[in-house]
């Protein structure tokens, strides 16, 4: 059956009780507490028994407020909180064995050491599971709850981020493997030369070192990055093992992953070390009526200003200002997630939406794709787009969770497995080796 | 039996394989990996059957190297490192059920943004089981991993630390209880009006709010402080709600409890609403020969210069440029923790040690108090103290780990229990409900 040697690696994108705006209405969902341990313990494991690769939590860093300048639509329509994403996959890692552990910080409003330290204690506390998805962060909303008025630009924050990454992975490198001895006869606990100060000072960052956390289990945790704008390849191609990113149609995720490996050399690294997973939200059903019926009932679910708020927030622009009723203005600027910005424009002007409209489009599965139909035409685009060389997988963001996470495992992931072209069993333990990542030896 | 109306409350305070700084070299003790969340959740469980009401871990944020200026004899004769604490109890809050969760956090090199909601984050996740032991750090190492050359001084740190605290407590007020409504049917998932901005404009902040998470069960996690300078007595008698302190002596410790209790009406606060635990280091035996012989063997087991490194790191001063065998010189600057300074001053002069001597005491207990005995003289000592209104309980500093707390679990608490000074089940679930401390309302 199977067509292809390669075969893919699968991330469960989890998003309050799932991504589409719609989805805590629904009816089959069970309503679970997003502020309870237990649904998040429910849902790891639901991907875990689905052999899934990793389970990630993304990030914003305030309550959606740009639309209108007030929360009032985003408290009113959808769960806009949000729980630390690193206290989730840390709490998780107590409850999971296998399935690798990825959370979102910000290079804009955080400091390298304390991201080092986390980072490196969840891939102890994990034995190796660990993943920090970098960002830059996007609006001002959160730049406000951080000492400033305004967000960084494009430019200034891709440069912190670029000088944090590096403090961060000299951090991680400080401590070599083997520099716990502990001899309890002679009383010697550690061989010092193994342990080095890091002496940063740079731009943004003056970090003298060492880390206090012992080198990690996978020697750097997984470097995880989203970048799609010119600027955000290059910084993926230079650091990202794994990137996520949304792709709405094959032909342009072709050309992203061809872009993005032949961008590869210039940075000293081996084709396939970086391993590209597009957004995509299934929508199931036993046939393709079925999964229409159900897309049409999602939809029906969001409110336009639920979207709205998500699309200014992503924007970093205030669409209230607009006509609802009316197209999507060009906008002189791009101050937000710039790629997102394009794929919105461009499908609003493709299909000659509202901005009423493209609200509940953007509430939907936010400028990601969505794949509708039964497991096995799910799974014929996946294998579709894995030989035609489009991605290396794909972050499952189910419409609703958990129903939405269950479906897929029990009806897709095994049409997967009997093509050949998804692990029956997981073989490694360390999120690593679910990648076939190498462990990296310390840059001295 | 009862000769008081008080019960203990208590701490089992973890530091590494125990507080002693022999401890990891002591034959009874299994040799556990520091890196293994396992050897966490055994130690914690152990409190919880315990019935204790908290465990806590302290924090440094860089390696010990004030010594000589350099971590050589950190690295090389203790376990100097340390896993992020916060890490640490959220991993924690998903495989216990009851005991309190304290984690340190610094105000000197965090944000309050980030510190608000990490801790509201694990409130929801343990259910009410979170507390923040708020520090404001102590030495140059620190400093030098968050792009300073120095520490704050003393005074810019408490004003630093009171504008922060102001900021936290304000945006865990941001969400009244009950904002989220879910009503599936009309499609409003919270109401607006029970969130709101918290504006914050200070001198070291800037924060917009409101927090991204939920009020939190306890309404707020539990604040918990160290500081016992003049000025650390005034800021933990307004905000602490739990008191940990160094406590060598039964007057001094009296006093300090009528002190802090004094100072409570300042700030419009009710007698009995803060809880002052004292650390102690108990060294059990069965015979008081038996104890003692323990402690004995457990300090020749200590290396002079681990003692050293520690002392000089909490001093925030080099130790190295003085003769090890003459007695600690009078300093004429305090720069680091400044009443844990004066404690050792105190005793290097009474005793008459040579600084290397001071070294092994200081990696004893760290200046807390040791109590050498068989259980009943432990109890007995315990029920004095809280008659004589010297405590509310003690945080207990095992020296050596697990197997400290295991005697301790097994040996002391019933000898506590049986006189009606200690709990025999948990009767509420949140650490306020250990403490009996009332659920705050939100300060609008």
């Amino acid at each position: 059956m199977k067509k292809s040697d390669k075969t893919l690696h699968l991330g469960a994108f989890l998003y309050a009780v799932g991504h589409h705006a719609g989805g805590w209405r629904y009816p089959d969902n069970e309503i679970s507490s997003l502020l309870d341990l237990e649904y998040y313990k429910k849902v790891a494991g639901i991907a875990e028994k689905g052999k899934f690769d990793l389970i990630f939590f993304a990030d914003r860093l305030a309550i959606p407020d740009r639309f209108g300048n007030n929360f009032n639509n985003s408290i009113r329509y959808f769960a806009s909180f949000r729980l630390d994403p690193v206290a989730l996959i840390t709490a998780l890692s107590a409850v999971t064995s296998r399935i690798g552990l990825v959370a979102t910080a910000s290079t804009s409003y955080n400091e390298p050491f304390a991201v080092a330290r986390a980072y490196a204690t969840i891939d102890h506390l994990s034995k190796g599971r660990a993943a920090w998805n970098v960002v830059t962060s996007t609006n001002d909303g959160e730049a406000r709850n951080f000492g400033r008025d305004a967000h960084f630009d494009h430019a200034t924050r891709y440069e912190r981020a670029q000088e944090f990454i590096e403090v961060v992975t000299k951090l991680w490198d400080s401590w070599e493997d083997g520099a716990l001895v502990i001899n309890r006869e002679e009383g010697v606990y550690g061989n010092p030369e193994k342990v080095r100060y890091v002496n940063h000072k740079g731009e943004f960052f003056q970090v003298k070192g060492p880390l206090n956390v012992p080198r990690a289990p996978q020697g750097r945790p997984v470097l995880v990055q989203a970048g799609s704008s010119e600027r955000g390849r290059d910084f993926a191609a230079r650091w990202a093992e794994v990137i996520f990113t949304a792709q709405p149609a094959l032909e342009g995720a072709r050309e992203f992953y061809k872009d993005i490996n032949g961008r590869l050399a210039k940075f000293n690294r081996e084709p396939g070390s970086v391993k590209i997973m597009p957004g995509v939200m299934p929508i199931i059903g036993e046939t393709e009526a079925e999964a229409k019926r159900k897309e049409e009932l999602l939809r029906e679910l969001v409110h336009p200003l639920a979207g709205l708020s998500l699309l200014s927030d992503s924007m970093n622009q205030d669409l209230s200002q607009f006509d609802l009723d009316k197209p999507l203005p060009e906008l002189d600027t791009m101050r937000g997630n710039q790629s997102r910005q394009k794929i919105v424009a461009q499908l609003a002007k493709e299909e000659g939406l509202t901005l009423a409209q493209l609200g509940k489009r953007f509430g939907a599965s936010r400028s990601h794709r969505v794949l509708v139909g039964t497991p096995a035409q799910i799974a014929d685009n996946f294998e579709e787009w894995l030989e035609k060389e489009a991605c290396d997988g794909f972050n499952i963001m189910c419409p609703y969770l958990p129903g939405g996470l269950n479906e897929f495992v029990e009806l897709v992931v095994p049409e997967l497995q009997r093509r050949g072209i998804f692990r029956k069993e997981y073989t490694g333990v360390t999120l690593r080796d679910h990648f076939g990542l190498e462990r990296p030896n310390p840059v001295v």
